[in-house]
C-alpha cells in the first residue's frame, strides 16, 4: 500500500493540490493520504485578529489557535481534498485523529517551550486503516488527533505519515511511504534539480552525512524516514510530484534489495 | 437502532450538549448521531465580516458562508462532538457527505430564491453506515453534503436525519428516529409543558390537524416524520432531553403498535 503525504506548499497552490490528487487517484491498490496544513489557517487566524507564532517550526497552539487549526485542517482542507477525490472516482474518507479513535496523541510536555495544545502520537489504529482499506475505502488523515479525554490536539502532518506508515507495516502491510516535498529528491547538489541520489540506504546515509553531502532541513526529515524503515516500512520514497510521477524521486531502503 | 439528531439550541448551551453527549454515550446498541449548526458559524462569519442571511428558515449560501459552515459544521462542531464521545468510551467516527460518499446531494435548483450552495438529499450510503455501525463505531454525521463532482453542500440537518433513517430502514434495520429539540413533546396546549401528546398514528394526526391543536411550525416536523414512517422507520420520537430520558416524549408510529 501506498501513504501519500502533501505538505503546506501544495496546498498553497490550487494547481500542484490539483496534481497531486490526480496522482494519488491513479495510485492501484490500498492507499492513505495525510495532508498538512498549509497557510490558509495562518490567513483564518489573522482575518479573525489572531497572532500567529512558530518556534522551532512548530506552531504555539493557544486556545484560539486549535480552534482555527481545527476548522481549516478537519474541516475545510480535509472535506475539499474529500471531495476532489471523490470526483476522481477514488472512495476517499477523511479522518481527525479523534474519528474512530484513529490517532491517539498526549499533550507535548511543557519544557523550555510550552507548545500548548499540541500532540505528540501515541498510538494509530492501524485495524480501522486496515478495516476501510479492505472495504475499498480510502482514508485521508488531517493532522488534528485526540488524547481520548476529550481534547483535540494539533499535531505534526510528517509524524502522522510516519507514524501511520510504520503502524499498518506492523499488521502486515507492505508499506511505501511517499513525501512529496519542494525538491525532486535528496540531491548531491542543491543547486542542481537533476542530482537527484536514486537510493540511500542506512550504509549510505552514513557516508553522504560524513562527506557533507546531506545536511541541514533534510536531516530530521531522513532520521525520521530511517526511524520508520527500522520499524518495518519497506521504502521511503521523497521528491516532488514530477518526480515521484516518474519514479525518479529518491528511495530509502533499509537494505538493498536482494 | 437509534438516530438521534441534535439542533442548535443544545450545540449552543455547553451544559446541554454534554447531557445530550450522555444520552447518546448511554445508548446500547446501534446508534448515530446527527448535529446541525447552531449560533458558531454566524458568529465566525460576522468575525470574518460576513453578513449571515436566512430565507424561509434556511440560509444563504454563496461561496464565502460555504467555507465558514464547512469550517465550523464539518470541522470545529463534527471534531470537537467526536473527541466528548470518545471520552465517555464510545467510538464515534464524524462524516460529512463526502466522506466514503456517505451523503450525495444535489444543488437546490433556483426558484424564487437561490440558495446558492444548498444541498437537497439524493443518496444515503446506508451500506457504508451499516459497516461502520457492525464494526461497532458510531457515525456522527454534520450538515455538510457532495454532489460527487468536486463541490461541497450546505444541507438541512432535519433532512439529513429523516433520509438516513429511512435509508437504514431500506437495509433492513428497525430504526428510532429521535428528534431532540427545546420542547417535551408535541403539546396539546403550548403553553402547558405537561400536555405531551403520548403517541400520534397518521388517523390521530389528521384529527389533531383538523381540530387546530397542531399547527404552525410543528407541521413540517410532523410532515416529515409520517414521511419517514410510510418509508419503513419504526417509530419517530420528538421532545426534549428530560423528556426523551424518561420516555416520556411523543411517539410518531405509522401504525398503533398491535
Amino acid at each position: 500500500m501506498v501513504l501519500l503525504k502533501i505538505g503546506g506548499n501544495i496546498l498553497n497552490d490550487p494547481a500542484a493540490l490539483a496534481g497531486a490528487l490526480d496522482y494519488f487517484a491513479a495510485l492501484t491498490g490500498p492507499a492513505v493520504l495525510v495532508h498538512g496544513g498549509g497557510r490558509r489557517a495562518e490567513e483564518t487566524m489573522r482575518q479573525l485578529g489572531l497572532d500567529p507564532v512558530m518556534v522551532n517550526g512548530r506552531r504555539l497552539t493557544d486556545a484560539a489557535t486549535l480552534e482555527v487549526v481545527t476548522m481549516v485542517y478537519a474541516g475545510l482542507i480535509n472535506k475539499r481534498v474529500v471531495a476532489e477525490l471523490q470526483k476522481r472516482g477514488t472512495n476517499a474518507l477523511g479522518l481527525s485523529g479523534a474519528d474512530g479513535d484513529a490517532i491517539r496523541a498526549e499533550l507535548r510536555p511543557v519544557s523550555e517551550v510550552d507548545y500548548g495544545f499540541a500532540g505528540d502520537v501515541r498510538r494509530v489504529n492501524a485495524e480501522l486503516l486496515k478495516m476501510l482499506l479492505d472495504a475499498g475505502l480510502r482514508p485521508v488523515l488531517c493532522p488534528i488527533t485526540h488524547d481520548g479525554r476529550g481534547q483535540l490536539l494539533n499535531t505534526n502532518a510528517d509524524t502522522i505519515a510516519a507514524a501511520t506508515a510504520t503502524a499498518l507495516a506492523g499488521v502486515g502491510m507492505r508499506v511505501s511511504l511517499r513525501y512529496c516535498f519542494e525538491l525532486p529528491g535528496v540531491l548531491r547538489d542543491v543547486a542542481d534539480p537533476d542530482s537527484i541520489i536514486s537510493e540511500i540506504t542506512p550504509a549510505s546515509y552514513a557516508s553522504l552525512r560524513a562527506e557533507g553531502t546531506v545536511g541541514g532541513g533534510m536531516l530530521p526529515k531522513l532520521d525520521n524516514a530511517f526511524a520508520a524503515l527500522a520499524e518495518g516500512v519497506a521504502e521511503v520514497v521523497i521528491g516532488d510530484l514530477p518526480a515521484l510521477r516518474a519514479g525518479r524521486a529518491t528511495v530509502l531502503r533499509a537494505d538493498r534489495p536482494g
